[in-house]
C-alpha cells in the first residue's frame, strides 16, 4: 500500500487454457498448434472483437484477455465455449481442444507496457484452475453483475479454498473470527453442453431457457 | 433482458448531494448557492479531474459521477469530504455545506447521450440516501475491491434495506430460501472527522493510521 500512484482501472478479467495440453503436444505437436491456431482464428478472436475485448498476453496454450464490461466478458466466455463444442464434435476425443475459463473483475493495475497486474488477475487465474475441462468458473461478484442481464442459470458450489487468495469481506466481517482462506464457489452444468461454476470467487453458468 | 445490445462498461459510481439542501436554501439562497459553487470550483472538481472522474450530472444539490477506477472514486470522496470538514471549520453550523456520498461499482449502461444507467447506478443513489451527513457508504463490492488498496478502515453495518433494489446473490445462494429484500451495511466512524459506511451494498472508510 505505498503512496505511489499509478494507474487503475476497472475491468473483468478473462483467463483460459487448453485442457491437458502437454499431452496434445506430447501426442502431434504439429497438429495441435495447428489446430489451435485455427480456432483462434477462427472463433475465439473474433468472439474477442466482438465483445471488445482486448488481448494482454498469450502463452503455448493460455490467454489472458481485458473487459471493458463483465456482461461482455462473460458472454464471449459462453460464445467460445458453445463454439468449441461445435467445433470438436466429429474431432476424435484424444485430439479435441478443450479450454477452461475463469472470469473475474477488479480493480487492475495498468503496466505501462499495457500488461495488467493486482488481485483481480489473480483470482481469475486461479478460477481457470479450478473450472471444468470446457467449463467456465466466475467469482461471485462476477455473478452479481450479469445474474439480471445475461439468460444464464449459474450453480452455487459454495466456499472453496484459491491458493494464496485472500477471501472476500463477505466472509471477514467486522467482529467474527479470524479470516479463513476460503471461497463460496457454485457450479452449473444445466443444458448447455459445458460447465460452468460460481463462488465468492466464481461462478459457472448456461442458458436459462 | 432484451437481445438488443447496448454500449457496457464497468464503472465505479459516485452519487452525493447536499445535507437539508431545502433548509439552506430557505434561509439564504444566493448565499448557499455562491458557497456550494465555491466549493465546487476550489475543492470538489479538482479532485475529480485529480482521480479521472467524469461528471455524469449535477442537480441543484446533487451530482452523479463515473469513475474508471474504483479505488480513485474512494480516494477522491475521502478528499472532498476531508477538505469539506476544513472549509466548514468557522463557519456556523446553520451554514455549513455538508455532503452525503454513496459509492457503487457496476457494468452499467451508456446512453448516446453519455448519461448512465443500470442497477449499479440506482444502487449508488440509495447508498447515499442512507449515508450519515458528511459521511460515505460504499457497496460491499466496493469495499472488496478497495480494502487492500487503500489505508482506510471500514466498519460493517449489517443487512439493510435498499428500496426497490434486490440483494446481491450472496445471500440469494441456490437451495437457499427465498431471497430478502436486504442488504449487509457497515459504518465507519474512527479517526477521520466523519462517518463511514458499508455493506453487502453499502460501506465507509476512514484513515488507518
Amino acid at each position: 500500500m505505498s503512496g505511489e500512484r499509478v494507474e487503475r482501472r476497472l475491468a473483468a478479467i478473462l483467463a483460459a487454457d487448453v485442457v491437458a495440453y502437454s499431452r496434445l503436444m506430447g501426442q502431434d505437436e504439429a497438429g495441435t498448434l495447428a489446430r489451435l491456431r485455427t480456432h483462434r482464428r477462427e472463433l475465439i478472436n473474433p468472439e474477442i472483437t466482438e465483445h471488445k475485448g482486448r488481448i494482454v498476453k498469450t502463452t503455448g496454450d493460455g490467454i489472458l484477455i481485458e473487459f471493458p464490461s463483465v456482461v461482455e466478458a462473460v458472454a464471449c466466455a459462453v460464445a467460445v465455449q458453445r463454439g468449441m463444442v461445435d467445433r470438436n464434435a466429429g474431432t476424435p476425443e484424444k485430439q479435441q481442444i478443450v479450454f477452461r475459463v475463469g472470469i473475474n473483475l477488479g480493480d487492475i493495475i495498468i503496466a505501462e507496457d499495457n500488461d495488467i497486474h493486482g488481485d483481480g488477475v489473480n483470482v481469475a487465474a486461479r478460477l481457470e484452475g479450478i473450472a471444468e475441462p470446457g467449463g467456465i468458473c466466475v467469482a461471485a461478484i462476477v455473478h452479481d453483475q450479469v445474474r439480471d442481464k445475461l439468460d444464464l442459470v449459474f450453480d452455487d458450489m459454495g466456499d472453496q479454498v484459491l491458493k494464496n487468495i485472500a477471501p472476500p469481506s463477505g466472509s471477514t466481517a467486522c467482529g467474527s473470527p479470524p479470516p479463513r482462506p476460503r471461497q463460496a464457489l457454485r457450479q452449473l452444468k444445466r443444458r448447455l453442453p459445458f460447465p460452468c461454476q460460481t463462488s465468492r470467487r466464481s461462478q459457472c453458468c448456461h442458458s436459462k431457457t
